[in-house]
């Protein structure tokens, strides 16, 4: 296996006065130029830079072996077309969310996140110890992809909103760009929910498109300038609590590749997986507080209420997505694991942020 | 700098009937093996096990290019050695936790964690994305150590105690293990705080040596047998919110390594420091419910004016250490990113956390 890594040299002297053959045989290390697809704006804060320092740790660590160029949306492929850019192999790698793809895969959902489920801490813990890595590999295994955990925004704001929400009621006819789960129990709350990319979110804002926008939270919808296009009412998540973000694998890509290779990509993928956090959990806070202060956005909280309705309508959904014996499958082991975590962390880090908060 | 990666062969003939140079260059890699001491018994669940995977991820990724032994507390070096060990050189790494050395470096408790400060997820972002992490670097410069962090526990539990704690009265003269700033502020309680390595806490708890152990938590505590000496009452935490470990390189060792191996055992770290947050998450819970429901333990609350006089007497400490300049620094930095980030998640994740909590 390791064969690649040998350089011999053969060199044969014959002759020596006159006849001289020189045969240098040179075992050198494969290089491979790969393509990354990504359903995010190029160079964008956060999402769209995780994949960028994917490539870089990738270049670092493999000594230039695996050089990886990432295109932004529409790039090379639409936004919403990364899965099957991947699976058809015509690039050998994405990023995106899994809760794009719920048309294909209607459990995918669960890999990204979905409404009242677990936060960040606790997705990584499912997926990387809990077993929820293994099912998801299961899942796409027949789309020809290898998928790994890679970003994590942590726990999302429910977006903004050209009116006050005081009631279920006000929701009515909300056209709102929300995608997922959440879209779904938007809608049955009575709302309008669509999905349009992230690139064209401002626009669709501008032009009154839509009344109210998801996104991702205050450091990346500063970015997109949300703020700019009118005074508008800030509400925080329920929807999204910790959304975690895929790197895709092409299979026949990954299997191209020595060990030494998919290893240093599986690490640098988990440690970028972190990073992302990082940086959103360092950046939201400055970006809320500009908003709010700088820009006018009012923060509100939703109504008891309208999140019990939301609540509810969530189990209601899942609950109906039980008859797929897949969604079922990973229904079981993501809610199993949501109980043991909350027990524990009730009596542990929550009971603790709860005590710190008082020190002030 | 690459110059080490190459080896070359020199080829030189002289005689022969004409006269022939040849000069050919060969490249090929150095291979490094180090050594790697830790405070952790060989092989303990959780913290012992970090190392090892580092190792093992290091190996791979350099295809055997740099190769790390590890070796538990006493191995080498005694639990308490491992800081001198790298800082002399006389190993490589180590893997320990920063609040050890804080005889040393009284900043140095801050990149662990303190009482009523920053919880794993916080601890992440100010210590990668908040500025923690350089300056840890810069206090750790003096003695040739290169820190990264690599692991992180979660929020710890109080820990284990032969009677019930029903107020501040009932901590006066208990003998307890815990170390770090959490003990100046259980011995300002009226405790008397002692701090031994993990290896030799049963022993000590067996043989009524101490009245009150603080280890880490259900996971770790479980693996330890704490469970098995007595009848013994268990509270939550308050002094390790979110307890960092660190890797320890001898800067003369780092300075060694080729950029591409450096790379890899940053992020190595980085992954590792990922996937024991994601191992403790995932495991406490399982461990409580055991020690709860097979072995008695009995789980209770700290009364609140405790938990009040534990987060009075933490601040006092801490006001005190100001006069130390590179403290008031550290503290600063930490203290900055507390409030910024408890902020946010006030409104964002731990919202969500008690609208979700309601949901059962």
């Amino acid at each position: 296996m390791k064969i690649y890594q040998y350089l011999l040299i053969f060199i044969f002297f014959s002759g020596c006065s006159s006849d001289f053959d020189s045969d240098v045989e040179v075992f050198d290390q494969q290089t491979f130029k790969w393509s990354l697809v990504t359903t995010w704006p190029k160079n964008y804060p956060g999402l769209g830079m995780a994949p960028e320092r994917l490539a870089d740790l990738v270049n670092e660590m493999s000594n230039g072996r695996l050089q990886i160029t990432v295109y932004g949306a529409g790039e090379l492929v639409p936004a919403m077309g990364v899965f099957d850019a991947v699976s058809s192999g015509s690039v050998e790698m994405g990023h995106s969310g899994a809760y794009y793809w719920k048309g294909k895969i209607p459990a995918a959902q669960f890999f990204a996140g979905v409404p009242f489920g677990l936060t960040a801490k606790e997705m990584n813990a499912w997926l990387h110890r809990g077993g929820g890595l293994e099912i998801w590999r299961e899942l796409y295994e027949p789309f020809n992809i290898y998928p790994i955990p890679c970003g994590n925004t942590g726990t999302q704001m429910f977006g903004w909103f050209n009116k006050e929400i005081n009631s279920v009621a006000d929701l009515k006819g909300l056209k709102m760009r929300i995608p997922g789960v959440g879209g779904e129990v938007f809608k049955r709350a009575g709302g309008n929910p669509v999905n349009i990319p992230g690139g064209e979110l401002f626009t669709a804002m501008q032009t009154g498109t839509i009344d109210a926008v998801e996104w991702v939270g205050p450091f990346n919808d500063l970015a997109f300038g949300f703020q700019q296009v009118a005074k508008y009412y800030y509400y925080p998540g329920w929807h999204e609590p910790g959304s975690t973000l895929e790197l895709l694998i092409n299979n026949d890509a990954w299997n191209s590749l020595p060990p030494d290779l998919q290893a240093i990509v599986e690490v640098a993928a988990k440690a970028v997986n972190q990073d992302l956090l990082d940086e959103y959990t360092a950046s939201n806070n400055r970006a809320l507080k500009e908003l709010v202060e700088t820009h006018g956005a009012v923060l509100k909280k939703l109504p008891d209420d309208v999140i019990e309705e939301f609540r509810q309508i969530s189990k209601e959904i899942i609950n109906e997505s039980l008859s797929d014996p897949t969604v079922k499958l990973v229904h079981q082991s993501f809610q199993d694991f949501l109980s043991e975590v909350s027990n524990y962390h009730a009596i542990a880090e929550d009971a603790f942020v709860e005590a710190r908060s008082n020190s002030d």
